[in-house]
């Protein structure tokens, strides 16, 4: 028995110490990035809780003109996920909250409800609408890039975690990337076709400049 | 505004006739596979329940054994999925379930507690363990086809979601791939260094021939 | 020498009979698609015909409320172009043209000036704006799937080819997906936070309606 | 134990029934390729043959003027490689035995020899030139797409295998893409910059016309 | 020819100096990790040794227990390999020689056997069984992530060579994820239904603790 | 409004602050690679000017042998292109000029003509030759890795325009491969075919040793 163990010893050594496996790759947030993620922790100090994130089992802080919250759980917040090509992100909305038309430009959503109802929709690339009102358990899926929302459809809060396809999905806010930043009026009008009065409403109540 | 409207048309013809993007593949389960997935139903027929799942609502059935049910969401349930590289699993444990130790070849799992507590634990293939006590809200992620099991942590039936970073996950339960087949013991044992009785036991429990 | 010709027809058979190698797949845009694209029509029919496009020679149909030309060889106009991973589109802007806020959800974009000086713009997730002025010659990133425009920048017609890093990046001009299709006013103006009056003037302007 | 027994089969056909994991595609080379390559058969018939292939148990046919056979293992001799990334192809060596300049273009090689004493030798996009001598039980990493070439480096017969990283490395020989084919003669001189007596003579010796 | 010889070595420059492509990637295993792989060391001083691995030349060091040696070329043996996408690993079966139950949770695995006789199986995750006794030439595909073995088939000393669709294959051997570390015989016998004697005699053998 | 603006600028900061998205990852050119690209400069710190590359406005420096010059935007010219997957190459061909015989280990190529008269031709894996003539505004796709070269089709001058299907397509020129470097002659000959009078005749004149 004895030599049973150590020969034991020698095979898991083996698997041990030659680091060959890249299970995981805890995510350096202080080093730099590269296109595949972030370099990673030296995996012999990972920890069990490198791979559990409780962010989530609260709302995120609320935003009032939404009368919702998102709450994100991608690399930058769980640095387990690096490089594991699924991430988490929760959603709450008041009885009148709205997610406001967005894109996620890097994966596909699948989006299950928790609690309440939820309207989700999203226009296609070729311009079909889709739009279907979910109740608890249900799930839906949004194609990876293209312009989506959510409504809260029913009377009460309702809760909804949207998984995506990669740890680093992105999200950009239409209404944001157009009227909460810098980008002038004169272009925004242009390439929106919007007046100008709307756009400068807007901006005034977006935060925008220009 | 007559010709804005007819110019307009024309735009759109050029985005909506070409067929020239695919936001979604809707799998058509009776064609043949490919090694990236199903053949796509065409995208024209699309209606909004090609995108949505209810399957989810309740829970799957009851395996005794396990005290547990398990309902996936993969691409032959939801053939939505196809090709959108993300995918869901429902998991309903009694007090005494146990979702016995198994791997998911194709997809690493984001596991998501919506009611109860949850032991998660996986293997790395460097032979370190991990053991996480979830409670409602927390997540844990698991990598790509490592050995890993969920137990219920609590007094009270749990419920949780597992977020897949592919349609395809596979489910490879361990029990099953050993005892519940026509593998011959002898060759169990040989490869497991498991007692002949004990094999024997499982096989007779879980059906396995040989 | 004849049995060297022999020898050689020999060798040839090896690499060409077995189909082993799979350079190209000429697009069947009469079969189903797949997650990875059309199925191929056989490579041993393949001509040189099947590898050259000669729509962009000259520019698209013009559309009278962009001033503007889009024309695509994407897989669906350039079927050689199925799974190569690259495609291209010619843009031709008149003095007043401009190429409406849009996104292309599956590629990221380099833009090339070939005549005329164009302004290019994007805003990143993150909400930074980039905007640059481009003479002939120069070209420009765009990541994948966010938003961005083009605009004559100059006081004559401007030719520019957008290359792609896949044969179907898609296609989401944003003033269509909210004004152009059956979307409701309602739900529109719920998730841009756009007054009715700017909502219902664009759908009267593009043909949107609901 | 009965109940129990019931349990398992249906735990068991849970995973059975579904088909709701690709662990393999074999290859319907009756069908048509898509660029993930072939259509699978049905999964449900795989037998282990399938998964089998003894056409590498000895040389292939030998070819004069090199010295050597060429034995591959690709999808179209091995269906159930399709969709796996991996392949492999055997050389034999006489002691004069040569596998001409060529490359693979869509996977990188790795060369192990198991008989005799290969010289294996690749040039790198910066122009650097590797050779390496190797013996039985060495290997050797060549990069995907580059040229690169084999040579019975002692006095007897060699036996190598490349293993590739790719179920459809592709393979183009030099020599043949110039000299074994209908490209005009005055082409080859204009892009390789040889001598009009030297193109036709290897045009003549490799069967190419033109 | 001297001005010829001045323009090429200018052409050459073009191609040598701008380092422009990454043919390969010779990983530094000092610096930290990524998703993609290590960071390389730098490819001007590449030289042939970096390309070529001699450690298969022998067996391994031979494993009592399971009377065969097991010697991989991964990334950590041979850096060359980074980001290639290929390695191997060496096996060597005494004639009661056995690879026990495991997993390459990394990538799919193509066993070619140069000596003696193996048999070799997998089990699919629709819980097929596939069993091949492969000779001497003979070579057989398993897919990526599911459990499988090989035995020595024969009377004599076996040896094969496993190639893998991944330089980062992993190994998890079932054996030593359940009885070589610390996770409790509890959680073992809950998440297998293996008895607590055998858990407890496997854990001994083979060095677990808890 | 005031409230609204200070809800708004959380909700900025939420997608600002979190650097969870990716769109770009600008080069650090002094860092070392990874096997996806260099490392990323911070971001925040981007500028316009990361995104825009003004050189090839003019031809890169013309090589006589060639009578052709060539200017790549690639990831070392152009660091914005880092992880984006696209990148061209402009192509200037006196009317004598040619594009000599070689591959890109690395992409697909998609050709655009936008001055005179070019012929590209390519030849597949299976030896098939393609060759067309292309006028101002035609496009031809060239398969990853495939030999191909260009010559200009017209008597004046033509320029053209390469996009790959990857920012680091490689370049390998057969004829630089194989005479303009320290590959003894001896081996050249032996893997071509080639005669030793043409072997040197070409060394001298590309400045090759051995």
């Amino acid at each position: 028995m004895l030599r049973l163990i150590f020969v034991c010893f020698t095979l898991l050594a083996l698997t041990r110490t030659d680091g060959l496996v890249q299970d995981f790759c805890i995510a350096d947030l202080t080093g730099p990035e590269t296109p595949s993620g972030y370099t990673c922790k030296p995996s012999a100090n990972a920890t069990v809780s490198d791979f559990v994130y409780t962010g989530l089992r609260t709302p995120g802080p609320k935003i009032e003109i939404i009368k919702a919250a998102v709450s994100p759980a991608f690399t930058a917040q769980f640095p387990g996920l690096n490089g594991q090509g699924v991430s988490l992100l929760r959603l709450d909305l008041d009885p009148a909250g709205v997610i406001p038309l967005h894109t996620h430009p890097g994966a596909a959503e699948l989006l299950l409800v928790t609690k309440g109802v939820v309207v989700s929709g999203f226009i296609s690339t070729a311009n079909q609408v889709f739009v279907a009102t979910l109740h608890k358990g249900d799930i839906t899926v949004i194609p990876r890039g293209v312009l989506h929302f959510q409504i809260n459809g029913g009377g009460s809060t309702a809760v909804a975690f949207a998984s995506f396809s990669s740890e680093n999905p992105g999200l950009q806010i239409t209404d944001f990337a157009l009227f909460a930043n810098s980008l002038p009026s004169e272009i925004v009008e242009k390439v929106t076709f919007l007046d100008d009065a709307q756009v400068k409403k807007l901006k005034a109540a977006l935060g925008g400049s220009g």
